[in-house]
């Protein structure tokens, strides 16, 4: 068969991608190895929000009594149904998008997709069994794994990865999680509220070390108070597995200590998977584990692509379909504006849940800018009070000179659901006043962000 | 003393403007003869909000199962726990209002105010004592209350208004809520997921009369199978309240019923307090219910002002805010726009939740516009799935011929987080097209607007 597009890999950057290309008219394709919907449906984003789900269900049980609702006995996690309930939704999701590749006509190649010369894919089977596909664009999509350091080999039992953590057969008494990104702590949030003694391990000086520092440190604050413990500042230097817990050394700034666990997970980023896929072969050019795109993601060799995580750029679902359909559209002649990495936003869904957009206020001021930063916590909101969600707060920052809405960072209950309305502001150029007189609905948590703006100007109202 | 500013009632529109006022050198006084903070934060929108959280905790403990949590024995609703945490909370808001006069040298005049000549308001105590005080600029705002019906009368016990709903002594076994505006479904939603049998009536031929059709239709399925009894097209002709229960006498499309129930709530709408305010005395001008007022809330006296409830204009504690800062802002002489309300969110906290902006289909089209109208259902969202909310969806219209994004719809979890989005979309004339590649985070609620902006334009990833 002859395709237009054939997309290596169907995780979120592939499979949208492919259905962007189908509805555009071009044959389509995409091969995958494993299931439809790559890390994201099945092993990232969708399968933790369920298990997320569970640990807030489970939260909110312990607490009901605040909230006037008394239990008789007591709740209790049932981890085996925990962790079922997650499989079936991510098994859900990805039978969706099965059906999505049948409704847009995409044919669907089982198997390890390798470029082979100008125009050609070669797929193996599982069976060991090779053909060849041709199409006048191919794009790959084959996304990221698990990073391993060598003193942290995945073991896949003591030391896990983030496959393993959302699966495992029964639930650990205690876990050392390693790096304190949003998988990292998500999990560390997951296994703590259903009641693993959890410590983290950040090599750097602040958890989700990417957000704003403000936001860190009430994350740090907020998860010590529900029991995790957390060491900034230090590196697991070695784990001894051959025990019945494991030994995990840690360098701290005050020397040497020494961690039991029964689990250790490492969550110290991916790699990307760029092995045996024929970059050599054809020429592809990469570079640090990255494949070399311009704004359309054209590769150096003319019909070859690449987008996702193996592309320069947050590696994140969203970033990746944004590039899938950017990617396509080109193909097919469509106008279409290169991406504003500057204006994706980043989720961590533990609770308080964290969210921002842009610039932090260390960056903005290391690019130059003289900003103005306002802050509204939600302790001073309505609505979080009606919720008893009161941690946390909005935090957003423009440029002093032209009200330029150059970041913002939030943390606490929904956030995640309120930072698409700055990501909307910033790509329409919205100053502070503009989101200052946007009548916002009373009373939502989203309001906070009215507030926040307000404060940068000095007219706040709620505190 | 002589003030800059008075305002009467210290509503979300009174206390609002008198702390912009405040900000912008204006010396200030309220007057307020109840709670500061008016029926929304003691009455209205901050208790039912609370009482909607425990609802929703409670619905969790019921539904703990599907997440993989077991509950030994049953949870039980404490409803004199829930009425107090709901009490205690609206008591810290107005503290919190309290604190917010002090702190921006507000003078608070307890008492009833009115309008007495030019320039001077009368405020009579509680124990029946009069003074005046002096102002250059009088700001009504002195809301609205439970409208009544001649047929519907409120003894505050049998027959009871918003107040006593949220304040009830004991749980009603049996309740039927006359009206299917925000105000009724949210009680008639709080009562029957803790237990009460709810019968909802209303007049019109849809719930939630004022939002699209489609989101009506579905609202009244959902909350049908949660169990609340709705009769559309009906009307209560009189309730006999001589027995035990109320007997309450419904005029249907298909002849009389008769219901009965333990309380009637009457959640018809609102009244405004306009009387014995010196309207008559000073020649504001009024017409039914509403002071007559222009872009800047100017009523025809020179120096005489009215925001919130009782002018124009939706009866929301968010548009009231907006008024009063515009209309401070105004006397303060700076440049501002007038609000437009047709931008105006609306949004009703039961579960699934209704928020909207803008023109419903219906409207848009009265209105001669060419319509694109996409639809995203949140079965189709990653995000639902995980969290177990995949009822309900976002509906998106924009005019055919320049993209202007006309009306958004919305009923689902969390959407009430979500409107804000569009409504600032909407302030900064987004197009539908804008909106699509605006890259929402994953996996999250929010996506459900980039898709349904999608659907609109035949670009729609995951349908």
């Amino acid at each position: 068969m002859n395709y237009d597009v054939i997309v290596i890999g169907s995780g979120p950057g592939g499979y949208v991608a492919a259905i962007r290309a189908s509805q555009l008219g071009l044959k389509t394709a995409v091969v995958e190895r494993e299931s439809l919907g790559g890390i994201c449906l099945n092993w990232g984003c969708i399968p933790t929000k369920a298990l997320l789900k569970s640990a807030q269900v489970f939260e909110y049980l312990n607490h009901a009594a605040d909230y006037g609702i008394k239990i008789e006995g007591q709740g209790v996690v049932d981890f085996e149904a925990v962790v079922k309930r997650s499989r079936g939704v991510a098994d859900g999701m990805s039978k969706g998008v099965q059906f999505l590749m049948k409704k847009n006509k995409i044919d669907v190649i089982n198997g390890f997709g390798k470029l082979k010369g100008k125009g050609v894919v070669e797929v193996k089977a599982n069976d060991g069994s090779t053909t060849d596909h041709q199409a006048k664009h191919i794009i790959l999509a084959t996304g990221g794994r698990s990073r391993e350091l060598p003193n942290l080999k995945q073991d896949g039992v003591k030391i896990i990865g983030y496959r393993q953590a959302m699966n495992l057969p029964k639930q650990p008494k205690s876990m050392v999680v390693v790096g304190s990104g949003a998988i990292g702590i998500e999990f560390a949030y997951f296994y703590n509220s259903i009641g693993t003694k959890v410590t983290v391990v950040e090599f750097l000086g602040d958890i989700v070390p990417l957000e704003d520092e403000e936001v860190s440190k009430q994350l740090n604050r907020s998860l010590k108070k529900q029991g995790i413990n957390i060491m900034t500042s230090s590196t697991v230097e070695s784990v001894d597995t051959s025990g019945d817990l494991c030994k995990v050394n840690v360098k701290t700034e005050k020397g040497m200590e020494v961690l039991e666990a029964e689990v250790v997970l490492s969550a110290i980023g991916i790699s990307t998977n760029l092995e045996g896929i024929g970059l050599e072969e054809t020429g592809v050019k990469f570079d640090k584990g990255k494949v070399l795109v311009d704004d359309y993601y054209r590769t150096n060799i003319e019909g070859i692509y690449a987008i996702g995580d193996i592309v320069k750029g947050q590696a994140l679902a969203h970033v990746a379909s944004a590039e899938g359909i950017t990617c396509v559209e080109k193909i097919a002649g469509l106008h279409v504006d290169p991406i504003n990495y500057n204006n994706i936003p980043g989720c961590t869904y533990c609770s308080p849940e964290v969210a921002s957009v842009g610039y932090t206020e260390k960056a903005a001021r290391e690019a130059g800018y003289e900003i103005k930063v306002g802050k509204f916590p939600f302790s001073a909101s309505g609505k979080a009070s009606a919720a008893g969600a009161k941690e946390g707060f909005v935090k957003v920052i423009f440029d002093a000179k032209y009200g330029e809405f150059l970041g913002a960072h939030m943390i606490g209950a929904n956030v995640t659901e309120m930072i698409a309305e700055v990501v909307t502001a910033r790509k329409l150029e919205t100053t502070g006043h503009d989101v200052i007189k946007t009548v916002h609905p009373h009373p939502t948590m989203s309001e906070a962000i009215m507030e926040a703006a307000a404060d940068a100007y000095g007219e706040v109202i709620h505190l």
